[in-house]
């Protein structure tokens, strides 16, 4: 289904004034700290989050998974999904394909229908995670790691089938996220498997497009509940620094051990100019995959601190940044919990924005411990969720995207089109 | 398939002579320290761990399952298993059902085929954390806990079905693992969650047999990320206050928040007298249900050090214990893990036998905090596999018990005779 | 030094622009969703915050400390600090003392002293987890679970002497923090810690006046690094359960397990009607003792929420809570740091009062999960400053504290008084 | 005091008969696994684990010290009792210095006492987490990371001239242990701290002499409760890749996150050839600085086992490494605590040497984990004390260094040489 413009210029009446009230005063109160806010407003609008092909559907625990309704079952239905968020929000303008899930069958069309709703590829992901059927060799003992070479000649090959379908869209990047480690002490060889994986991933690189980038993704456990073979960011930079410039690190907010100070690492890696992109959720406990910024949206703030830093700082030789949600929608309607993602992102990134930078640095070097922190709350109390909809405004997106959604009776649309078991492919 | 007495004495007599070194040294060397070898032979002999029916197939995690062959599909295969793991380590001679994966269709047919092997029925299990094909209500938001009068009465209603099932085949427990809890801040009324909770137990409680008892699990997490009802030994305990002298709380293992100190739970719900029995697995990260005694198996030591000190203390009514696996085998053969299983809890029962309780109160009583230690190390570096293989050689069962099953070539026989591609009900 | 009415009118005047801009927009807006803007500007008026005597000082960790200036050394000096905050802010009109810390030599003249600066004495702590000068019996392992009778008895005649000072400046409760413990397995045996420590706390029971109130404090580990005698609020519960009507118990923030859901132990203690009161504080990774709200702000609100709830609903009977700040300012100006905190529980406050309960009700039974997280985070994005400043505002205190402290120089003034070596009795 | 060589063959012709059965037989058994026994034993007895001065005093939490009596309150003492426990176990024949605490006011005779006790100098340790009195600039905001360029070079030049203090006595290695990081969010700028930390660095192995060698030893906090500037392994791994081929990487055990897999850490760091050392301790939930190997052995065992593979592949080119004891005795003699952490570092050591590597690999080739897990758990389940016990006995040393040390009360003619309030200078 596509959204009019006419029905979001009609809600966006509904709801000017009381928006305007709002924003004008912020902007005032911005505009005497000497904030740029236009400036501002522009960043927010350019700030472009991509929406993965599996978040369009339910997700599920290993106990099971409650399906909703509507959900997208082709390649096609999740592209239409991804326009329908971009035309409520203007910001998620980008889509992240998982192969083998979803394969074009016919490439310019698939790209033809994206950019009819102002979508680009963003990375593309593959998966040696999981087998499939009438595959010839087993993941169940790794795939880049693993002691057979044909299994990981089979998983190599894999990847630079999927550079290759990433091409023909116009992805520019190539995910590359590892089940591979050990449940058990003694499994694996953890030097080999590291030295294995190097030498599979070198294949890859070497297959890549000279204007691509390859990411690792690291993450501490799980489907492996001993080890991981890309467990932190330390293992992930190793490899990115015996491949070559091309490679970086991923990072992803649930992939860590308990109480890691995620913004120091991302400051770590930017250093380093090795941070390639960003796979945003939220977790209390473990690799939840919940909506962003619905746990910990101080952690958020504080590590899109960071990232404003390095992306400004002219210390700084980093990579741009592919940023991209990855969240699991077991008990919400999908849709709504990506719009709820994405504005959790926006009013982080906003806040980061408006910190006074300079005092903080002088705060810093006189060792002001508490005029520093009020200087980061002081952001962060802010209330820029009418900053976040001037900028949607501007680009003629909902204000209040949620809302719009609901009331245009969308996923109720949508399973009338679809019906109540479609099934997004994937896990 | 069936284990013949002639093979398990032909692998004994192989392997005698070796044992009987080691044994009598061991032997020895204990009653030198006035322990009572023969008694703790025999308290080894009579405990017997029950097998779940779901663990008799691979496993697998929200990426995925990489499935093993042999499989069983039937009730009956599983208890064919179970008799099975029993013939060879005469220490699995019961077996845990979950309904409605394991409805028999003939309950006397089932009890006499359990009993040809030796086998019990221990506590049944309910399941209200799946949706079954075609029920009324969803169990998405919850079960027992639902704001849903209906999804709740459907739960209760399937509690007591699952009551009747258990008595048919004499089992005399009911163990009820609650999904229920919340994902997101907000989605959920702790305190009413709880009240609907307790009063969907009052009625299942109302309909237990005289001569029953229920068991709360608790787990601090998943399925639901933010919250569970049943969430901790504290609020475990109070559901068991509440509901009466047939209520207590059983201890999984893996369902702890990190560095939990579970043998002082352990210790408090014996206390009470409301430990009604455990799930054993172990863990490194989360609820990652791997081999018991794998990962921590210190931790183990301990426990089973309070869980003797309770069970022989004239100080504590704690009712009898229902131990049992509760594991996921994603990359071993179900059936070997479970003989691994089993073999680290007779180490662990065994090491906290032959601990040498008097002297530690002594030390305890003084403060002197050295030779405590070193009475439990003493126990623990003691290598009390030979007193393990003992009591298993005087019940009949193998000495070796992966080195039987492997030369046997069980796996073999079992894919033979059931295929590639059966595979247990379940998850 | 005593803070002018002047000067705050001052300060006051110099910020009222600015503040009445923000303020009646907020107060527009929220009028519009039918908050009762007075009703609650009039509960955060009311709502006081103790500060322990001990805060006043600078605090350190087991690797060293770096004192301050000014800091106060008599107890005078520190009640005098209190003042000093409640004039500025109007929110800490209570003061908790340590014993044996702060033994007033004339309890008329300290109780005089504090009325002036119109401050009341909150719980008063007992102190049994070091050893004094010439004390006889060493608390080394232990104090009311010590093995030796002799020790305990002491520690229970210390709690009762605590109870009298207390008696003597009008506090009306107790608080009862146990290092006790135990840093090796074997070291002590749990259930009879736990007995030892209850048979303890019932003598202290038995001599509290009739309208006081003990409070049990959990914490998880440290000083004891194995087990704590009351070391979660299972404990913590039992305690209060097997002692009587006049025990609760108590929360402190930092004594949890990673990853706790404290918010729902919040919840839970309130449902059986035993929350007794609080230690407001922040960390993130252990018993951090930072300042409140520094780390993880959402969680604040999130417990304040429930406390809200509690607090108002006719459902729940707890009994009246004391609020305490319980924080170590190793690198702050504890004064500044004080002010932050307390800035911090407004806040939180603040959100949870103007959440739309009725609505969020509504979410909950319908299962709306994300309107129930829109509902929560609706509140906690408003900024509330305004009218936490407006409360302070009508209550005769400083719009901006902390700009107020520092723009009085009130940290130099007292250097000025008390020299740069004097020092915080105490740790 | 001095332990006779004859105190020591009485008590082991006591202990012989008892000692040789056990022996005996574990050396038949594993011979029989082609196991070379006597290049074993060889090993063992070459393995000397250093004793930090700081280690022979009663350690304290913040709450508190509970003092134990005969603390060696001189270097001159110090050296003497790690002479004490080198004769008791001929493994403990190094000393590690902290500086400023242990200055030698004459280096000869120092030297020379050590010597005459068979002891040399380890790493030396400087202390810049503490301001000692009279110091010009404090640490209160850093060392070598202050944004204070004076604090900086007041650090840089402490560091120096610990290198010129142990270059006196022949140490070869300085392990610079920073408490540099923040508390609060906001206080420092993570890639500015970071860099001036390496600035610093540089100037200190500018100076460092050709044969010496540097450590960085990481750690996720505290003292610093938000961040630490050498943070994880990967921080520490990025200045020794900075600073070149002298400097490496020290691991503490206690200074990673809740579930860390520490044992891979070790492998990665010695596949970088920058592992440079280690300080063994054992810990439940924190930096808990507890006896080795009390609360997880069988993490200790894993992280030999990868020591012992990496020591040993002809793959791996790391440097010899540097082992020392780090912990503190809160409540134990911290002679016996030093014993007791000994010879559990002997025991891990010993069941990792007895590992069939062969077959190991083999099983991690086939992906036969359960194998695998067989392999590790026996040796980790074989009693290799009496191997240990061996080990010492031909080395001069007591069987049973526990039982030696109490029977000779040595403890109490300690206390009765240098009183019960001898204090150990340091923490």
């Amino acid at each position: 289904m596509i959204i009019s413009k006419e029905s979001i210029e009609n809600h966006n009446s509904s709801k000017l004034v009381s928006h305007k009230k709002k924003y004008e005063l912020l902007n005032t109160t911005l505009s005497e700290s000497s904030i740029e806010v236009n400036a501002i407003i522009k960043k927010i609008q350019e700030f472009q989050v991509a929406i993965p092909s599996w978040a369009l559907g339910t997700g599920g625990t290993r106990f099971g998974r409650f399906a909703g309704g509507g959900e997208p079952s082709t390649l096609e239905q999740k592209i239409e999904d991804v326009g329908l968020l971009h035309s409520i929000n203007q910001s998620s303008g980008a889509i992240s394909l998982h192969i083998p899930w979803d394969i074009p069958s016919d490439a310019n069309k698939i790209k033809n229908l994206a950019a009819s709703f102002g979508l680009k590829f963003d990375a593309v992901n593959s998966n040696t995670f999981q087998d499939q059927k009438n595959q010839k060799f087993s993941y169940k003992f790794g795939s880049l790691s693993n002691t057979d070479a044909n299994a990981r000649k089979q998983a190599i090959e894999h990847n630079i089938e999927v550079i290759k379908q990433g091409q023909a869209l116009g992805s520019k990047s190539l995910t590359v996220w590892l089940a591979d480690g050990s449940s058990f002490p003694g499994q694996q060889h953890f030097r080999r498997a590291f030295e294995r994986t190097l030498d599979s991933l070198k294949e890859i690189y070497a297959a890549l497009p000279s204007d691509w980038s390859i990411f690792t993704e690291h993450k501490a456990y799980e489907p492996a509940f001993y080890s991981s073979v890309v467990s932190d960011w330390g293992s992930s930079l190793l490899f990115a620094q015996k491949l070559g410039s091309k490679a970086s690190c991923l990072v992803d907010l649930g992939h860590h051990l308990p109480n890691a100070n995620i913004e120091q690492i991302v400051s770590r890696l930017m250093m380093e100019g090795k941070l390639g992109g960003f796979h945003f959720n939220d977790s209390k406990y473990s690799d939840d995959d919940l909506t962003v910024g619905s746990i910990k949206p101080y952690q958020l703030f504080l590590i899109f601190n960071e990232l404003v830093d390095g992306m400004t700082s002219s210390e700084v030789k980093n990579p741009e940044l592919g940023w991209m949600i990855d969240a699991s929608h077991n008990i919400k309607d999908p849709l709504e919990d990506l719009l709820q993602s994405v504005e959790a992102i926006m009013i982080a990134y906003a806040q980061a924005l408006i910190i006074d930078r300079k005092a903080l640095e002088n705060a810093q070097l006189n060792n002001d411990v508490v005029t520093a922190q009020e200087i980061l709350q002081n952001a962060y109390r802010t209330d820029v969720r009418s900053l976040v909809a001037e900028a949607r405004l501007l680009s003629g997106a909902a204000l209040e995207p949620i809302s719009f959604y609901r009331a245009q009776k969308i996923r109720q649309m949508l399973i009338n089109e679809r019906g109540t078991n479609s099934s997004a492919s994937g896990l």
